[in-house]
């Protein structure tokens, strides 16, 4: 097993970060974790001392520097195939691209005016037509999804990058008041059960800075 | 070889289009095209018919639906090995798929100051700190990759995905006179003579549409 450092910022907010973090953590993968604080503009000149582009989350594999999420939990499924990252089948791997992608570039308005927040009290928030159409289309994907597999995650039976990839949305949806659907709020149960998220959670509940532009 | 169909938008202004199509042509890669243009907004509602985002482009392979040019040039390196899409070592595939997620993910200001426009006469525009801190940032992965690989493409001998995602660059670059950088622009150049692009450009040349927002 090769030396592996995941670099993150805040676990309240960074729901860039989340997404390897709680990916590596159900995989059981070794790995030293560096959190550099955001600063009150959500960014950290920092960053740019371990991330190429100034960003987080970036792995570092044995030398090798690895950034933008995606590319990391791709690295990952190539590097740890064992780990099943991906769904074996050509078919299934495909749709777990595609909603995995969509959700990296698309969800504009749910990102900006939900932001990820692990320590917020639940409330709900008024709903724009827009914020609408993205909770919908987030719902449609879910139950699509955990249909064709049987669940309890998105491609059944292992946990993979497309549930890493939609879990700070299962925070935006908790904490905002987004959904009663109940296939949505089901698949919601089974990733808050997970050992990973509370960990995260409970870490995110202990930190001491806040960011005011992610308090919405 | 199953049968295959590529939705797209204008040639003239769809970038997210030209990179699964341009990496298909060069890979020659069997498939039918059908082009639905752009409203006057930049969008079109007949997208819905065929795509789950409402967004270009798709990909029809054999009765599935596949959306999102990243997740669409994963779908076709997975079937298509032999077209050898990444390179073949784990470490350059993972640099590549991190270099073709920040192009999916970031420059913000490169492409909403400076969209693709394969008629635009070159011309040059007042470039903003954030613009050339864009610009520096696609000249130094270019630079970087090509020496470590040896050109002519962005990981070597053969054109790749991360060859297709900074395609809709080559334009930008070209049209907006961003960069007299050596190296950015003899890559340019490679670029550009493919028959593939050569093709692409042409076919926009004799579109009559116009897309107002898009003419900068």
């Amino acid at each position: 097993m090769s030396a592996m450092t995941l670099y993150i910022a805040n676990k309240t907010y960074s729901s860039w970060s989340f997404r390897p973090w709680i990916a590596m953590t159900v995989k059981e993968l070794p790995f030293e974790e560096v959190l550099v604080p955001f600063d009150d503009d959500g960014g950290n000149p920092k960053f740019r001392e371990f991330s190429p582009t100034g960003k987080v989350p970036v792995l570092d594999h044995s030398g090798a520097t690895v950034w933008e999420s995606l590319a990391i939990l791709e690295h990952l499924a190539d590097y740890f195939p064992e780990m099943r990252f991906w769904p074996e089948d050509l078919e299934s791997r495909s749709l777990a691209r595609c909603v995995s992608a969509e959700m990296a570039a698309g969800f504009a308005t749910l990102r900006a005016n939900c932001p990820m927040n692990m320590r917020r009290e639940p409330s709900a928030v008024t709903m724009s037509d827009a914020l609408k159409a993205d909770v919908a289309r987030v719902e449609t994907i879910w139950k699509t999804l955990l249909e064709r597999s049987g669940g309890p995650f998105l491609f059944g039976p292992l946990f993979g990058v497309a549930d890493a990839m939609y879990a700070p949305v299962v925070n935006r949806f908790e904490v905002y008041r987004l959904s009663e659907d109940e296939t949505a709020r089901g698949y919601m149960e089974t990733i808050k059960a997970l050992p990973a998220w509370k960990a995260w959670e409970e870490a995110a509940r202990e930190e001491p800075w806040t960011v005011a532009a992610d308090e919405a």
